[in-house]
């Protein structure tokens, strides 16, 4: 019984359409009360009402298209500044003790990168102490202080990291992440019907999760939560139920072999036919590629008929696709390559678990089911935790339905 | 010829409606640039854009009517912020070497009575450093830093404040207020057509036409630049013309007896018949008024019919007025007058300039003058700069006029 008693610290973040009206600025405070009377230390990190850090951005934008990253950050860092200045006000008018902190205050100290700094230290003892008084601390988000005596801002969804990097100072038990959906799903509920809500998802299924288009979670933050063992929670701030904890590997007993389905539209292929087979080709086609500062993420590469040469196969993200068949051509002359084949009208779809680290035949599972449906598989790439395909786009709904049940995942 | 070269130090300060909107920044941002290229060291004071602070005010006040100081000042802070960054990043478009500056950041110090603080100190080496250097300081007005380390602001209007108090500690050889009217007038423009523009007014008369209605300057502002002898200049942040200069009564050659003529319409009058003629009976009339924390303005005391009794009147505004009546009327059993002549259609009349200390004769030709049209005077008053009728209200075109001409005052 001692443990159920002992005082608990939890950091509660609070994003733009949580916050977004007075009303709502109202019901969250309500919802900061019932986590004080249950007798925890609490600190809430919130965003800008939704629509201010736009406008603001904009009006910096019209000024100057190339702006003072500095004076930018001074003034988008106001939006978060009003929210927690207002969200005191309205844990007061709830009969709660509560201050505003901004990044300057406490201090969060970054770097100087302003417009998407990075937090180097926070320093929580005067902080600490007023938690221990029973006091909550309303945090504005997205913010710090460069050594320079500047704002500085974190980049967008930055207040995501804000909290877990909080969490992390303050050796907080929980950090929970108020957001519009109720938790992470085992895939995307819009196309899988029997879609489950997980209860629990490790660190780095949540990183795969996120960059695979479940935009649930700035990457950023998750990747600071598994650094730090911050235990997060994802969960709905429209809601009184509870979401999905990302913890670490360790807190899950049972561990499914498959978490979820994740799949990402953003994809386009490019197939370089009959290139030379001899050392360094590789690099010859990828250094201009990451020169022009485009990111690739599927590799492939053949032997090609004849046996002199290779197919070589890769994918880059749709908003990249006519620049790096730009780059390619432009190295035409030594790349020396008989044909490209460019398409853009395919799907990245995964199967994501950490326990398929200890299990066979997980990938083979994934063949069978999509070859059952007639799904032709164009690119196969695989991590520790991960298994990803690369398929026509029109079968998207297909390949994850049949994969969501192929791997049990379907709600009762 | 040396003294043209000499470089100047400037503080520029504009108000909320010449920082409305984006073009305003932009126009703003030129009007910096021409004191700039004219060689001068440029410090520039901002209000929020017109409109933000009401926003803010009410959403404080929709949370809570009793809302937290601190809370307040840190939300409506956030609207100089936007500006002084915005206006920052203006003048970098237009090739102006300038960085903002925020209340904390300088620091202004100011004490701790958060909503209506007041400046203690402010530290300006790194600033003095950076204007030597050739950069614009943009700073936010307004706002200070407590010793709290909390965020305090200086109560409505106290952006004027801010940029006095900042050429006060810069040694500025300037303060130029940029407001939407071109100068401190001789009177109201709107009542009198031949209203002259001031080339010079003094501190003291300067603050007599404040408290009196003319309201181009906030009063606080001109008693610190009257402190710190700071060259104060009220001009257009639409046309780009000399404004009034506010200065010293030794700068001023040829000092006219009389600047202006000034008005108020919010005054009511009271007067108490048959007080008892003894001493204390003023303090019994006041004391209460004092503490029920209305101000009392005018006084008069005359000798009553009989002899053993006087009638006391006085003047409160129009919005103590019924307050007052109440209060008086609770202590009639210990005042013992006979009867109460309330009247709230009356306005004051002043003449003022400095002039007068050193000149017979001035408030004869006030009297005269309003004698010659049959307004009749009710309560006179008079300090050492001015004169002050108290006349009824439908009077106050004619009585303005009639004094504008009188101490030949009309433009040619």
């Amino acid at each position: 019984m001692t443990e159920s008693k002992k005082k608990r610290r939890v950091v509660m973040k609070f994003g733009g359409t949580s916050v977004g009206t007075i009303e709502r600025i109202k019901a969250v405070a309500q919802r900061v009360k019932r986590e004080v009377e249950a007798g925890n230390e609490v600190a809430v990190v919130v965003s800008a009402m939704s629509g201010q850090t736009n406008q603001l951005v904009a009006w910096c934008s019209e000024l100057s298209p190339m702006h003072d990253a500095r004076e930018y950050d001074a003034v988008v860092a106001s939006g978060e500044q009003v929210t927690c200045g207002l969200m005191a006000i309205a844990l007061q008018e709830a009969g709660i003790n509560a201050r505003s902190w901004l990044g300057w205050q406490i201090p969060i100290l970054t770097d100087d990168a302003h417009g998407k700094a990075r937090i180097t230290q926070i320093k929580t003892d005067d902080m600490e102490a007023r938690l221990a008084q029973g006091q909550v601390a309303v945090v504005a988000g997205f913010q710090g202080l460069g050594s320079d005596n500047r704002v500085t801002t974190l980049g967008r969804g930055g207040s995501d990291t804000s909290a877990v990097a909080l969490a992390a100072a303050l050796k907080a038990d929980r950090c929970d992440i108020f957001t519009d959906v109720d938790g992470v799903y085992t895939t995307d509920p819009r196309i899988v019907a029997k879609a489950r809500k997980l209860d629990k998802i490790t660190y780095e299924e949540m990183l795969e999760m996120a960059s695979l288009g479940a935009k649930v979670l700035q990457i950023r933050s998750v990747e600071m939560a598994m650094k730090h063992r911050v235990r997060l929670q994802v969960l709905s701030s429209f809601e009184d139920k509870p979401g999905t904890m990302v913890v670490d590997e360790e807190e899950i007993m049972e561990q499914e072999l498959v978490s979820g389905i994740a799949y990402s539209r953003d994809e386009a292929k490019i197939t370089l036919l009959h290139v030379p087979d001899r050392p360094g080709i590789a690099a010859g086609i990828f250094g201009p590629l990451a020169e022009a500062n485009i990111n690739v993420d599927m590799i492939v590469q053949n032997i090609s008929e004849g046996g002199d040469a290779t197919d070589m196969t890769f994918t880059v993200s749709k908003g990249d696709f006519q620049r790096a068949k730009q780059v390619i051509e432009a190295n035409k002359g030594e790349l020396q390559y008989s044909g490209l084949i460019a398409d853009s009208n395919v799907v990245k779809v995964s199967v994501i678990g950490v326990g398929m680290r200890s299990h066979a035949g997980i990938a083979q599972r994934m063949f069978k089911a999509l070859a059952e449906k007639g799904i032709n598989i164009q690119v196969i790439s695989t991590s520790e935790i991960k298994i990803s395909v690369l398929v026509a786009e029109e079968y998207t709904e297909l390949a994850v339905r049949s994969l969501h049940t192929a791997y049990g995942l379907d709600a009762a």
